[in-house]
């Protein structure tokens, strides 16, 4: 049978660097050449990244990335890799609008494209803003085979380009892939690719980006299988990563050009004779996928360190309270950016307890981050005494204190400032604006309270099986959550228990049920009332929060767009 | 000729509240039956308000807005109102998806209901994330009269339900419409509402809606005109109005059913018989649209009595630094909620003028909000001292501390905090976050600085017409703005002038013009790269300001959609 070498490059582009990513391009060209590959593939847009939102309605943009394309095909002759095709996905504009696209360079040129069909539109998705749809499929014959491609969401829809590609005849079908992760999305890659490389009669290599892109995180998890569905092999999630695998193809495909299921099937030629039989490769082993809490902790930290190094960060200063959510936090940072990146700061208030001071130093010497205390007592009682500020507004000035402290020492040092709140209180606005919002990056907006503390167990339980210090203080993770913003408070003063709130939290936000269909799940109707309320009212502190690793289906963000002004109550 | 009476309702409903927007239906269609109206229309999607955004996506929602509709047809028949059909816009739902729809009520009933078909994706609309397109029109017989309706975008699309009604035949078309605000946008409707009534070969009413709804601004500019085109009448900008009108209509449109144009038109009978010939009323004048500067000043005023009141609050509080940013925002507030709800504090530094507090107390005088002096030296030395902080540290902390001071006033006594930024700082990140960017509202946040000076003297030019005391202190115009960070610090240190900065920034944000192009056009290249570079860095800063009333096609918000992660570099 026809063999081929095939290279699926899943690499971690940056949004707008068209140097920097023609550059990763090449790169990672030239690594598939040196391990003998005969066609190397990228992800979806991989020369502009994913996605560009209003970027792409800039003409000067779209111009930018079809320049830089056809000299990437020239540095890549260049750089020895001009012999295989690569296929390159970027922006396109033609004279019917501008174009989610993928070509083929080969020899110094610019070979074939092809226009992504299907635009997704719904949450992260705004591709019918952007592009128009694209009816032409450009097959390419190499060693006397014919490559199919397909691009993201034209794998995920019935119908369609896959469809085509069965009928006209391919002997192979690569799909590059801007593929966010979802937490709870189980596995449905798999059983989809193998779907469609039945539909499409052959073997199918989907190819996906990985890394953070503001809010958004790729996870990788390139897969190839064969025409009967059978998984060949599985990349590594969360990690750049090059997959070189030789294929056993049948070959055969018919070779007809025309017009199949309403799309037009062009044949280019970059090679007619087939490869002389040689040994192949062993295969590589497939990558298990990660575990729940191992994927949530990975996609955050990715989601982290790609925001503050791809922003031109080098460090970053957040606030340590003691308490869950800014362990887990610190936690996350040191990881991604190691801890003599990750400066800390302890503000203890004439509230705070003498285990928040505590707990904070405790979690600085597990593990070995920058840490110092500034007690913001003085700071406070001049707002307090000067404008007359009592009950919640006094609350407020001490968060907001030090919120400011934060940005003093970021403007003065250069960090990036986290915020440490999670989706929980986020969601049902049990949060200071201005004060503990502040930051330019909120590692886990999108994490319920729940999942940080079953996040922190399982960080600690990693680190002994690896006989490691945990990083955690088992105290901060047992006990009770409280803002200490005045004597005695604790966070179920004013909210639900948390496994209550956040199991009706999960059903209202990521279920979208009704305030009916939340009576009728079992839910009390005081507590419905209460937290929808709560939920509904705090819009505008969202809009003003700041960005943060997305890992379910509705984070707060852009993949869920509420008005402010809004009369509408459920129940 | 056969006659009918027209009742247009260019009213004001608020987002998701359906019942008080179906209150708002009973008020105005009693107005109307009392003026004697055969029909009455009102704007698209009245009922939910526009637009829901993700509300659209709630299946509770839909279904209460479907209910709402049902109960709104008795109701209306209750109130007298049920013997002249009500056009009503709603959000509904069927088996193929969410609808932007529009209904006929009469006699207590549903019966009619038409859905959308041209979706627009552009800018600020979304529709495609939310709606499935409609291909059946209904057209209502009354008095023996042909009705038909197309909603919003299938009046600005060519082809389509206009094509359509115009082959099947018409006697009059309405049109319900939610069409923003936009400076600049010159006088579109009249001539475009003029082409579709002669391609329609029908008189037609084109019905706006008015008022705030978060960013966005409905000025109304209701217009009514002949099957010739000839404008019949048109109502006054900003303001709820009822335009009565009697028509005479040639009637004998066919009334042939079935497909036209790729439509299915339905024929619905309300009544047969012509009226009998009566006494019409006098035509009302058609409005004059009002001038550039007025029109922005009103849209600014709607949208910040708007965005105050359908939040539920009564009063707002800002900082008045004695600059022409603070003063107009005060003037705005002014004119939006009336002085008694208008609080104003000035926080003089030790780098503060003594023009800044005289100027800032001469504009109290002038317009009579309630004023006071919070001096803040002693907030920013404690910061100072003890964070060590110096340079654009210490720079920022004296504007943060001014935050802090009127969220603590806000939290205090409930009053909303306005930021008075204008759109050519936030363009280029000129401002301190948790700084002046405080607010939970940001009246103009749209306005170029230019046009802010503009704006000043057309409001003081205005009350001296009506020989009233000009709002605006002379001093606060003409000085060079300082933000008095620093010792002698004017924005000229590190800003461009703002009529080149203005210049430039209105060239590369609303014209989207890129660096070559702006070269082209005369702009230093220095010039354009320092600006581009700012543009570009402050989209983060964007993201965290309040929202603000859009007078523009590319306001910093929803209608401009830029990653911050952003690697692209003009030029």
């Amino acid at each position: 049978m026809p063999q081929l070498r095939l290279a699926l490059a899943q690499v971690n582009p940056c949004v707008g660097d068209l140097a920097g990513n023609a550059d990763l391009v090449v790169e990672w060209s030239r690594k598939a050449v040196e391990a003998g590959a005969h066609l190397v593939v990228f992800p979806e847009m991989v020369l502009t990244g994913y996605p560009v939102e209003d970027l792409a309605l800039r003409e000067s943009f779209a111009a930018a990335s079809r320049q830089a394309l056809v000299e990437l095909a020239r540095r890549l002759d260049d750089a020895g890799a001009g012999g295989v095709p690569v296929f390159v996905g970027y922006l396109d504009r033609d004279e019917r609008g501008m174009r989610n696209a993928a070509a083929v360079l080969h020899g110094g040129e610019v070979v074939a494209r092809q226009f992504k069909h299907h635009l997704p539109n719904y949450g992260v998705f705004d591709e019918r803003r952007y592009f128009t749809p694209g009816d032409t499929l450009d097959v390419v014959r190499l060693h006397g085979l014919e490559i199919g491609m397909v691009i993201c969401e034209d794998l995920w829809q019935d119908g369609g380009p896959i469809a085509a590609l069965g009928a006209a005849g391919v002997d192979l079908v690569v799909s590059p892939n801007a593929s966010p992760y979802e937490r709870n999305k189980d596995d449905l890659r798999l059983p989809l690719v193998a779907r469609r490389a039945a539909e499409a009669k052959a073997p199918l290599a989907y190819v996906n980006t990985v890394g953070g892109q503001d809010e958004l995180v790729f996870d990788g998890d390139t897969i190839v299988v064969g025409a009967d569905g059978e998984l060949l092999t599985r990349a590594p999630q969360f990690v750049e990563h090059l997959v070189v695998l030789d294929l056993d193809l049948p070959g055969g495909a018919s070779r007809e050009a025309g017009e199949f299921e309403g799309f037009e099937v062009r044949r280019l030629v970059i090679s007619e004779d087939p490869l002389p039989a040689y040994d192949p490769l062993p295969a590589p082993q497939a990558a298990e996928p990660l575990s729940d809490e191992a994927e949530v902790w990975h996609a955050l930290v990715t989601g982290l360190r790609d925001y503050v190094h791809k922003n031109g960060f080098r460090s970053v200063v957040l606030g340590l309270s003691g308490g869950i959510d800014s362990a887990v936090v610190a936690a996350l940072a040191v990881d991604a950016l190691g801890a003599d990146s990750v400066h800390c700061v302890s503000m203890p208030s004439v509230y705070s307890s003498d285990h928040s001071k505590s707990d904070a130093h405790d979690l600085a010497q597990r593990t070995g981050l920058h840490y110092s205390v500034q007690p913001i007592a003085d700071m406070v009682k001049v707002f307090v005494d000067q404008l007359g500020l009592t009950g919640l507004a006094e609350e407020n000035v001490q968060a907001r204190c030090r919120g400011i402290a934060l940005m003093g020492l970021s403007n003065q040092h250069g960090h990036l400032v986290l915020a440490t709140g999670n989706k929980s209180e986020l969601a049902v606005g049990y949060s200071t604006i201005y004060g503990d919002a502040v930051g330019g990056f909120a590692p886990i907006k999108d994490v319920l309270k729940t999942l940080v503390w079953d996040l922190a167990r399982w960080r600690n339980a990693q680190a002994e099986k690896l006989g490691e210090q945990p990083p955690i203080p088992e105290n901060s993770i047992s006990k009770p959550p409280s803002a200490e913003l005045r004597p005695g408070q604790v966070d179920t003063d004013s909210l639900p228990d948390y496994d209550l709130l956040d199991s009706l939290l999960d059903d209202y936000v990521e279920g979208d049920k009704g305030y009916h269909d939340l009576i009728e799940m079992g839910f009390d109707h005081e507590l419905v009332d209460r937290v929808l309320r709560m939920v509904d009212k705090a819009e505008y502190k969202r809009r003003q929060y700041p960005p943060g690793t997305k890992i379910t289906l509705k984070a707060f963000g852009r993949d869920r767009r509420l008005p402010i002004t809004n009369g509408w109550r459920e129940g």
